[in-house]
């Protein structure tokens, strides 16, 4: 089992109707107060997530995205497995016609990173 | 009915002819002191407006466009149905060339979120 | 008569022979001190208008632009016929390979707005 | 043998399974504190490094990194071939399906230089 | 003899094999202590030279680059002529596979001017 | 009856025990999304209101303070009355050490207008 | 008659009663938007226009207070004599318990001026 | 019990000797990634904890200083505790000449806080 | 003789009546333009030059100025003779309340320097 | 012996007459490129020193204050160490009127550290 998942709290994420599916537009989403444990040294990480994309039928309901994102505090995951895990569990329940999520990690060891995962356009 | 339209002002947005429609210019108009009211926890939200669009034979008029966007002063509507009933409103009486709304909000339970609808180019 | 044109002094801009015609070269001209009158309330508006051309036979000498800029001081304009007018006034005396006027104003009842006129490329 | 090799300490860098090789991912990496010698007058150089990846079935380790670009600090070398090197060793142990390395470097007698080394697209 | 010649000293602008030729990668170079004199008011000017290329046999040597910009501290030269000689003479020494010169001018009369010339892509 | 004294919603302010009492300490309270009405005009004004107080044995909970300055967004009442009632209001359920109160508003008519009341030290 | 006095509008400064005498509190108020012209080129000069005061019986209406500062549009006036002028004006009829008011000029020829005249106290 | 005291995991601060008693100098540190969980609603709350100090015979050694900061992950604890608990924790180890601390808490339900506890000069 | 005086163009600074010698008020000037000579190396040194000073019966003309500041493009001087020679000069003539002189210089040798020197007050 | 003193070449700082000795004037250096080796991991550490005094008889020469500060590349020594030291080699050669040196150190576990060592006036 990867990164202790068991560590990752059962949170679901709610899902709303798309108020305007008959029009192509972007949904940014900006939250800076994430935060995990290192896999290697335990230590806390922290990051701020973005998330952008054009919704299809469905939209994320804000406070559940909250919760979910809050849901990796005890986690031990790496800064790549997130944001490809996020980028994952989003994608399975908007089915959005596009989807970007960027993990922009405060520095380790004078470090900085940022992953970004995209779909194809 | 949607999102409270009875709390809505009538405020009729005011139409001058483009004194220049041989020849294809941007116009950005940015207002930062929108305000209207969450429909779920019914506390104010706040947001910067944007609009930007190339005029075909009509511009708006700055005054109106001021009142009509303080209209939504005291009406319960969510960030996704304001940016794209301010595209619809402004599409119906400009008939523009192109048209961008952005609704950039204040960050609420720590998440900020933008909107963006734009037509086709 | 639009805009009180009687209230712009006639200046007359100063051409000069462009000294690298074989070569495809920007220039970015910036002017942050332009005022003129608002036509509806009489008040005073405020503006940076920016210039960017790629020079053919000709260029604007800098004092007598300046000089054409100062003159719209007492005229009673609106955003959209200023960035127009000197769009067209540049076009006409410098035959430029490519141009845009950018005209940047200060906030009025909140709004701010930008006017922007390019040829297309 | 170019830029006193010798003095460059040997340092492997250590490579691990990319986790999410069915998806295009970018990768950002930002190290502020590079310090080399300069080949001519032996004074110190310091430049941020970034090295931005799409990655294939490797990603590289982070403390490896690090640990590698420590060890130019007593190396005399160009800010040409540090990028250059960084680059040529970093394709050699990732094979990544994209890679750009930037050195920028603080000004020496008032000129900054930024090199930047990328793989075709 | 245009824009004083005589008075720009005879610096010669030091020439060193590139490392790198089998490889395409950018050079930045940015001197924001560059000075000459306005050749109408004789006042003196003041501006940052920015310099992009990418090499292909040769390269600039950074501390001839600094005095050859040295130089013009006596010449009565125009912003634009400054931007296309500096290009002119990059190019004809380094041969590159593009180049880009830029002088971005301090206000004057309170007009800011940048002048931008590129090799075609 | 001054500003519309009705239009302002009753909201007690909760008061919790100062956790401290023995030590002087400063709380910095930001709140950037205060409206009301302006007294002559009636269109919406915008503030951030900044609270700095030394308690003494009492301390204002943040949720109840919250919703007190969100009492004032149907209330016409100009910058100076704001402040100050802030001001008296806070000062009577406290009784600080020290106060100080800050209404920082958004320019109308071009003019940006800040005032500060603060208790004697 | 010093500085074309003629030229100034005459405009009346409109007094309101201090709605909170028995408590020192300061107005701070910035207007960037001031323009006049110099009295040697008769170019336009352009300026912010800060003033603050701690008000004893009087406070300005902000309306005529923008309208007083507008009235300097067309006269020919050095900095020094701008800020001394307000000054004294104000004093006037304020008779506030302290005042200071700084003009911060647009740089003309390169120089930036920043003129401030405050009361002791 | 105050503040779920069992939840803030027993951290000892390793205390060093001052290398430079005879002198009076200042250390500021700054740690950005405090993170503990709200006493109300059991969400997470961010801050950047500043302590600047005079030392006398001891100074603070970093990193037990990080481990204990990291300590309260999981303690539920007002803004008000935690800024004074560390206050008395760092009294009482390091007896320092002065001692400041600063909790900068990012903003909750749209209101920021920051507080200040300092030793009397 | 000190500084390669010779090399200083003897400029003549303008002295006009204080308007206001009734009050005491700041006169704050800059000077972003400065440039002169390494007296070692003989390379080009640059500065901003700020002058701040309380006027008596006499101001500085700002055209003057600028000749005078200009007037050391050709001397080699050090960075704290230029500061102490611009401030007894302008002391002679201006026979100020207040003066201070702040040189404030580009960094040579990736060392950067400002001298301020200021009557007592 | 303290801090691997062996590690620290012998530079002597080369000390100038000051040119002003009549008047008080105050010299501020800020040097951004410091590197040494942290005494406990040995890893790099790096900082900005800032000095700051107001000389009596002597000024420091820059360019061997520079290769003083480099001469610090090798050895392992603490943070607060390295400012007292260099606060007490220059109180002992300079004899200024008064001293500050500032060490502005990066980042080291996400904890920063700036240390300040002052003379009394």
């Amino acid at each position: 089992m990867r990164y202790g998942e068991k560590a990752i709290k059962k949170i679901k994420l709610e899902i709303w109707d798309n108020s305007n599916p008959e029009r192509d537009y972007e949904i940014n989403i900006s939250f800076p107060e994430f935060t995990c444990l290192c896999p290697r040294s335990g230590y806390p990480d922290f990051a701020t997530i973005k998330i952008n994309y054009v919704p299809d039928k469905k939209i994320v309901e804000l406070k559940s995205l909250k919760l979910y994102l809050n849901s990796f505090r005890d986690a031990h995951i790496s800064h790549e497995e997130i944001t490809n895990k996020i980028f994952t569990d989003l994608e399975k329940v908007l089915r959005p016609r596009s989807l970007e999520v960027i993990g922009d990690f405060n520095p380790r060891g004078n470090v900085k990173t940022i992953i970004r995962a995209a779909s194809k356009r």
